[in-house]
């Protein structure tokens, strides 16, 4: 495919994606393929000679979308948002042809300059701490990460090296008695990592409001050094996973300074909204971490993957996995981030162009409004539910995850409910369970969604709760 | 910025990109920028209310293009390749706006299940062993991972708990007599792995050939024993990044069988090249791995990243680190990979639309034909090497890499001649250094290279040997 067939080619994809796009309403959300629908679709092997554009044009609605579960749809209120954006596309078809890697700062260095520049640009829009911040005479600075689950393992692994160089042990090799704490409310991500660090994990029980608080962390932290373990990593979250609740980082910060632990702060869906000075207050403390990590591919209209994270002290990861062969040295090494070795694969992406693009064409004002719109959809929400009175809301919606639950039904009632309106096809949503209480997470996701949407979930809703005579 | 302004946008793009593309050769392959050089380009933080598309655009040049090390250029011959195609910039473009992200089958059905078959496409275009493609019967398959480095890490982690079950241990928790080895000719990463991973790595010495061989791993793995450590890991690498050498796989697998040792293979760059029949020599004794990995975004035309690993049993990594929330659990588990369980992130992007379209769009024939090019234009650069009695090939030329110095001369005067060669901005290369031995490495990388573009390469190297006078 030589460049003028490419044009050709690309008009068309734009064309049909916007329809796709501009037309999503239309699309059930959820799709009804069965496990290998796809196989028999495809010719058993690739093609020996090209085939033509055309077939796979037409091959997208036949072999792709009807397989699709739409993220996009103003229908999915399902996991948490991972919003797309035009300027980010855009954005991503100029790194797609710039095609550099950006492992160092001589093998792109405005790939690596450019992630130094927005990530401050980034890191003021949320209004984080100074020493998070790149700047000529501090250790902070913001990377751009795949996704908040290799965040939290960076985290760790970075903490886990400083802690053994702190006792004198080789940094590398693994110690069986340290110990990382996070609330039973984390996200799976967080124990995961503990897992593949090969550290104990604490889930330390959070409080009725879904909180992980100091007293419970101490009790926690102090067991373990009585039975001969070491504290070295609690990880806060802002804006839990099932239910949207906010660690106390005030508290966490406190013990984990004093008893020597690092301290990660996982905001990966919650970060988003700090571009608005009014959710601020849930980041208070945040002065007390070591890292902290948030999503723009989530909620700010970042095409995935772009997980923003910041250190107050970056040389604790670049001098945690070092390895510096020659075929990957340059001359100016020391005056500006090697990125390699602030993540775990070694290749990286032209990521921070979707950033430039997407806060140059919203702007601040212009990711607050989307903000602030999506929360307001949530209240509308929340505000339906409440005029029912056979549901209840079962913690405080405080930005776009409102949780509801049948209030006097048993958790059986409520999957039966959730299953039927999956099964129906109009809206699409996820349940979680806290403390053995099944409920449904209905989250305003899509650009898209208006109040007309949140209408129609509701409707969908409590229609099927009248099939099931409620 | 709504559908048709995206429209207008998308074509200047398009436009702006395939100029970039076709006109690549007149711009510097290596920019002249000193750190630092961007950031006075930019305002001191994101605008308040929205910037126009067209200062964007145009900050294209103004910005971004000045310290762009131009990967694509027929004239960058640095690193590896890391080819990108209008193929695959367009499955880019749609992956970006149906933007699913596929951690689970039900989070977007055909996101799993075009990968499942991709992988299987593209495991039968190398012709690697049956039982490491998806069967009903058996538990071998395939997925795209983000890089080779990630793909290491997977596999030393999959081994790891592998063993420690095997021993009766926590499978989560770190054992310090774990010890894991490869050549010391095999890429940084690995040994990154070993730190990341908290276990010995042993860097078995490569013999002349800078192959690993059977008798100095055994040496490796008895001597350990002796020690009381606990041998579950090798590395073998197929086309290594110094001088592309081949260790022995089927002396590694049989020494891996007998002692119990996971082992996986690394053929980041030259597995590309096993489309072609002619090479598969090269991997002789693979069907004797756990996992194989390499990265079509290196050499197969398919954009950054990419990176294919299969897996034997895949139930090893699947049971590894599996932590299975509510809010990621559905009903058809277990009938279809949940390819979450697969890899170190959670969220996953819709990558095997590029393979698809690539395959597609070149067929196996033009696969096969930009293969075989590419390693005749490096036999060409070896010959211009050797027609010129001031240098010497330092290895055999196999694949897309030529391995030269000045023979008669020092390290000093061949850092000398490397750093002119860069400077003169013609073309770019990167060098290496085994056993205190450095060389200069040419690499065939860009799809575009041709013939003319190789003299050119060698007329710059002759140039600037004559100016150092020799």
């Amino acid at each position: 495919m030589e460049g003028e067939e490419f044009k050709v080619a690309a008009k068309e994809m734009v064309d049909y994606i916007v329809d796709y796009l501009t037309n999503i309403r239309e699309r059930r959300v959820l799709p009804e393929v069965e496990p290998g629908y796809l196989r028999p679709l495809l010719p058993p092997a690739a093609p020996d000679t090209p085939d033509q554009w055309k077939d796979i044009m037409t091959d997208i609605e036949r072999v792709i979308m009807p397989g699709i579960t739409h993220w996009q749809s103003p229908n999915f209120h399902a996991y948490f948002p991972a919003t797309n954006s035009y300027p980010a596309t855009l954005a991503d078809i100029l790194s797609d042809s710039i095609g550099c890697i950006g492992f160092s700062w001589i093998s792109s260095p405005a790939c690596t300059e450019l992630e130094v520049v927005m990530m401050d640009w980034l890191g003021q829009l949320l209004g984080l701490p100074q020493d998070f911040l790149f700047s000529p005479e501090g250790t902070g600075g913001g990377v751009i990460q795949s996704t908040a689950s290799e965040a939290t393992l960076v985290a760790l692994l970075s903490a886990q090296s400083k802690k053994l160089k702190e006792l004198g042990h080789t940094p590398t090799t693994a110690h069986p008695q340290l110990v990382a704490y996070t609330s039973d409310q984390s996200h799976s991500s967080v124990e995961r990592a503990g897992m593949l660090g090969g550290v104990l994990t604490r889930l330390v029980t959070s409080d009725e409001q879904f909180a992980m608080r100091g007293p419970a962390l101490r009790q926690a932290i102090l067991a373990d050094i009585k039975e001969g373990l070491i504290p070295f990593f609690v990880v806060g979250t802002v804006g839990t996973t099932s239910a949207c609740s906010f660690d106390n980082l005030r508290e966490i910060g406190e013990l984990a300074k004093k008893f020597g632990l690092w301290f990660h702060v996982d905001a990966a869906y919650a970060g988003s909204a700090f571009i608005c000075e009014e959710f601020r207050y849930l980041m208070d403390g945040l002065e007390l971490a070591h890292s902290f990590n948030f999503n723009p591919h989530k909620w700010l209209l970042v095409n995935f993957d772009c997980s923003a994270m910041w250190f107050k002290n970056s040389n604790d990861v670049v001098e945690a996995f070092n390895v510096d062969p020659l075929y990957l040295k340059h001359e100016k090494q020391g005056q500006v981030p090697d990125y390699r070795h602030w993540q775990i694969p070694l290749g990286r992406r032209f990521r921070s162009l979707k950033l430039w693009f997407v806060m140059r064409m919203y702007g601040k004002q212009g990711l607050q409004a989307h903000i602030r719109k999506q929360v307001s959809l949530a209240h509308q929400f929340e505000s339906h539910v409440m005029e029912d009175s056979r549901f209840e809301i079962i913690c405080p919606v405080t930005l776009g995850l409102v949780c509801f639950r049948l209030k006097n039904e048993d958790n059986t009632m409520n999957e039966k409910l959730l299953k039927n309106i999956n099964a129906g096809g109009v809206i699409h949503m996820v349940p979680s369970k806290i403390r053995d209480v099944y409920f449904l997470r209905f989250v305003v996701c899509s650009y898209q969604t208006e109040s007309d949407d949140v209408k129609t979930a509701w409707k969908e809703v409590k229609k099927q709760a009248d099939l099931l005579h409620l």
